[in-house]
């Protein structure tokens, strides 16, 4: 069996597990210190997504660094499928998310009244933006594992 | 080869891309008659999208629809990854129309003031629900593909 970039076990997939992690990490705290995220549901739907993506994104990464240590290679199709699942499941939980807190951000800036002051908004911008890289590593895992799941 | 349900060529296909092509039409005929949707980026998006997942869904439903007729399979490679690719960003973008427009009406409804006549905001609701129904058949058809090339 030929390697497939980016599959689970190969150190590809590892950079994308820690890079998720990274970015779903930043974009809970820049959403949840400091600021009143929960008046707002978009904001509250982020906050979930990114605390169920931080422990599956850092599960994923050990398992990869034990893979890569003891160069013995995770290949079962039904483990392999559970991940994909998972993958695509948060991948598009978490664009959901990020889009919706993005357009209420941009809606906010807009309407008139004090719903948004302006150190808030930067937190608010910061964290969607986070959301978005962490959804697109997301996304890449999934699409590169479903590769190997189904030429396997 | 065997069939892959849900490929280019079949049925179910067909049945799939006529799905997506009424429910985002619906989605851009609520949202754009009669109901002032140029004043949300979100809602301008969302009638971006529509427009563009229309003609796609439309063209695809007539090329199952010639295969089915002449049971002449279209199964180039690079025909179908074009299709594949062209599906996963219609949807990745339709899912986040929707999820922009369902924030933005959810935070018009709760927000004081003179933003969401009830005739429009429920007019919004049902526009993003056609679109959410509308991501959901895309991304159905884009996995479909996707395994289908594959396996090839």
């Amino acid at each position: 069996m030929d390697e497939t970039p980016g599959a689970m076990g190969t150190t590809a997939s590892l950079s994308l597990r820690l890079g998720q992690t990274l970015f779903s990490s930043a974009s809970l705290l820049f959403m949840s210190v400091g600021v009143e995220f929960y008046g707002y549901t978009a904001f509250c739907f982020l906050v979930t997504i990114m605390g169920l993506l931080i422990p599956w994104s850092a599960t994923l990464a050990m398992v990869d660094a034990y893979s890569i240590s003891t160069r013995c290679q995770l290949r079962l199709p039904s483990v392999l499928t559970i991940v994909v699942i998972g993958d695509l499941v948060l991948a598009i939980l978490s664009l959901a998310a990020a889009c919706a807190s993005v357009s209420v951000v941009d809606l906010l800036v807009h309407i008139d009244g004090p719903y948004c002051p302006p150190k808030f908004c930067g937190r608010y911008q910061l964290s969607a933006a986070m959301a978005f890289l962490s959804w697109f590593l997301t996304a890449a895992s999934s699409l590169f594992n479903l590769w190997l799941v189904a030429s396997l």
